[in-house]
C-alpha cells in the first residue's frame, strides 16, 4: 500500500512518472539502461532538449535567459550567485527569512559587501519581512521565496526597485512567476521538479563576465552556458526524471493548474487547523507557505501520540524540523488532495479522541 | 535485445543492479520510490552508511581517511583539491597524460603554483611519462591513473617521494590499489561505481584544515566529512545505486575479482588488435589500458564500413574520441567477457571480408 508522503525533500513525485522512470531505469533504447547511455548519445541529447524546452514553456522564461542544470544543490548556488555576479566592492541586499538565507548571507559574505535589509529572526521566522528599503545602490536583491522549515511564502513578488535572485527550491513549478524580474532563479530538484541531484539555474546571460575575480570553470555560468548543462558529464538520469515531471506538469495544466491545485489543497488544511481547537499554524496567517504546512498541537504532550496516529494512517513525513517542533505537512505539486483530506481526517479524528 | 554496452562514461552497469535499481525506483519501502524518500530517513541513512563501509572493505581504506560522495564529477576536484590543500606559495606537481589532467592543472593554477613534471602531449598523450624528477618540495604530486581518451593506464604507482593525489574516474575499483599513498583519490562514479551524478573522494582527514585561503562552506571538505556526505541534500538515487554496485563487486570477489576479470578481457582484446593485420593500437603497448582500448583500423577509409557492422553486431559506443579517431572499447568491470567476444569476432569477421 501506497502512503501518503508528506516528505519535504526529497519529496513526493507522481506516481506516472515513477513508473517510466522505473520501466527506463532498466531498458530505454537499444535494450541499455538509461542509466548506462552515454551522456553524448542521441536520446541522451533529446532529453536534455526538451528538459530546457518545457522549462523554458511552463515558466515563460524569455529569450535572454538561459536554463542550466547544475549539481551541488541550493547550497552550492549561495556562493556561486555571488561568485558570479558580485563584484568585491559591491553590495547585494539579502532578506533573511530563515535556515537557508541565513546560509546564502553566510556565503555572500566572502565575495563581496551584504546588507540584511531585513529580518524575521526575532519571531523565530514565521513572517515574511515586507517593509523595508531596498536601497538604490545594491547589485540584486537576494530572496528565498518559500521557507521550508518555518513554513512561510512569499505571496507577491510585487515591483521590486532592485533585480532580484531568488532561491525557489522549494515552490518553483507551484505558481506563475515572471521571470524577467529575476536575475537569477535557482532550485534544488529534490521538490516539485524531480529526484535529488539537480540544480535548476535560470540565468539572465548578460549578467555575467563583470566581475574581476578568477572563477574556477566549473563555477561559471558561462562555462555550462557555452555547453548547454554538458560541459561535464551532467546527472543524467535525474535530469530525465525531471523531464518526465516537467511531461507531466505540462499534461496537468502547467503552472496555472498547479497553482489552482495547491491553493485548494492549502485551503483545506489550513482550513482545518484553523477550525480544530487542538491545533494551530505556527506561521503568521497572511505569509503562510501553500507548500510547506507547519502546525502544532497547542498540548504538545500530545505530539507523540499525533504522530502514531499519523503512521497508523500510512501519512509519512509528517514531523516538524527541530527548529520548529511540532509538525510540517509538505504538499507539493505531486501530491492528490486525497492525501491532504486523509491528514484532514486523521486530525479530525485525533480531535474526537483527544479534544 | 540488450546491446553489447562499450560506451565510455556513462557507462554499461550489471544486469542485475539495474533490476533492482528499477524495483526500487518504484517502490522501496512504506510503498514510496526510493526517489521520494527522505535523505534523513532511516532507510536512507543506512544506504549512505553501507556504501561508506563496503568502499572501506573493498579498498582496504585506512581509518585515517574518509570516504565522501559529493557532486560536480572529476572536473569539480580539479579546483577543489588545490583550493583545500594547495597553499598559495606552495607547488604543486602535475604529470600531464591528456584531456583531463589538462584541465586539472589549468584549475590548480588558480590557487598555487603548478610544476608540470612531464608530459605525453608530444606523441598526442599515446604513453605514460615515467622518468621525470619529483622535487622534494612539492606539496602534492597529481597524476591520472586511468585515460578514457588516450587508453593509457598507469600500471604501477611505485613509491613516489612525494604525497599523490589521483585522479581515478575511470579504474577505480577495476584493481588493487594502496590507499596510503594518496591524499586524496577522486573518481566520477559514472564508469565502475554506478551512474552519472556522484562524485567519490577518500581523503586523508589531517591533510586539511592547513590553507589560509577562503573556502566556500560547500567547497571544503571538512564540511562534508563532519556531516557524512548530507550536510546538504545529497543525490540520493544515484548513490543507491552506486551501493548496488558496491554489492555486485564484493560478491564478485572484490577488486582482486575484478583485477582478475579485466586482466583476461584486456588480453582477449589486445591480443585480437595485435594479431589482426587490418587493426592496431594507439597507445604505447606497456602504457595500454585496461578500461578504455583505443585502436584504429590501418585504413581508415574503412572506418565507417567496421562501425556499421558494429552496429549491425548490437555494439555500442565503440567510435574514437574525436581527439584520438579510431576507436574505442571501454571494457569496465560490469563488462561480460563474452561481449568482449563479439567485438573480437566481429575484428575477425571484418579482416575476412576486406583483409
Amino acid at each position: 500500500m501506497k502512503s501518503h508522503n508528506f516528505y519535504a525533500g526529497p519529496a513526493i513525485l507522481p506516481q506516472e512518472v515513477l513508473v517510466e522512470a522505473s520501466s527506463s531505469a532498466l531498458r530505454y533504447e537499444d535494450g541499455l539502461s538509461i542509466m548506462e547511455m552515454s551522456h553524448r548519445s542521441k536520446p541522451l541529447a533529446a532529453v536534455f532538449e526538451e528538459a530546457e524546452r518545457l522549462i523554458g514553456e511552463l515558466l515563460d522564461v524569455p529569450d535572454d535567459y538561459k536554463v542550466l542544470f547544475l549539481t551541488g544543490g541550493a547550497s552550492s548556488q549561495f556562493y556561486m550567485v555571488p561568485m558570479n555576479i558580485l563584484g568585491a566592492n559591491q553590495t547585494a541586499g539579502y532578506v533573511d527569512t530563515g535556515a537557508w538565507s541565513t546560509k546564502a548571507i553566510k556565503e555572500a559574505k566572502m565575495f563581496g559587501n551584504v546588507n540584511v535589509l531585513a529580518s524575521s529572526k526575532d519571531a523565530n521566522f514565521n513572517y515574511i519581512p515586507k517593509d523595508y528599503e531596498v536601497p538604490s545602490d545594491i547589485r540584486y536583491l537576494h530572496l528565498t521565496s518559500n521557507n521550508t522549515i518555518f513554513g512561510t511564502q512569499i505571496q507577491d513578488f510585487g515591483n521590486p526597485s532592485a533585480r532580484l535572485v531568488c532561491d525557489m527550491s522549494s515552490d518553483i513549478f507551484s505558481r506563475r512567476i515572471d521571470v524577467s524580474k529575476f536575475d537569477i532563479i535557482y532550485a534544488g530538484a529534490q521538490k516539485n521538479l524531480g529526484p535529488s541531484g539537480v540544480t535548476l539555474c535560470i540565468v539572465k546571460k548578460d549578467i555575467l563576465g563583470k566581475v574581476e575575480r578568477t572563477i574556477p570553470t566549473m563555477l561559471n555560468y558561462e562555462t555550462h552556458i557555452g555547453k548547454d548543462s554538458m560541459f561535464n558529464t551532467p546527472p543524467t538520469f535525474p535530469v530525465y526524471v525531471c523531464l518526465l515531471t516537467l511531461r507531466w506538469l505540462v499534461k496537468n495544466g502547467g503552472v496555472a493548474g498547479m497553482e489552482k491545485r495547491n491553493q485548494a489543497k492549502a485551503d483545506l488544511l489550513y482550513g482545518e487547523i484553523d477550525r480544530n481547537p487542538l491545533f494551530k499554524g505556527t506561521a503568521v496567517a497572511e505569509d503562510r507557505s501553500k507548500m510547506n504546512v507547519c502546525f502544532e498541537l497547542i498540548d504538545d504532550s500530545k505530539n507523540e501520540a499525533f504522530l502514531a496516529a499519523a503512521a497508523e494512517a500510512n501519512c509519512i513525513g509528517l514531523k516538524g524540523h527541530r527548529s520548529v517542533g511540532g509538525f510540517r505537512a509538505s504538499i507539493y505539486n505531486a501530491l492528490d488532495i486525497e492525501s491532504v483530506q486523509v491528514l484532514v481526517n486523521l486530525m479530525q479524528n485525533f480531535e474526537k479522541k483527544h479534544g
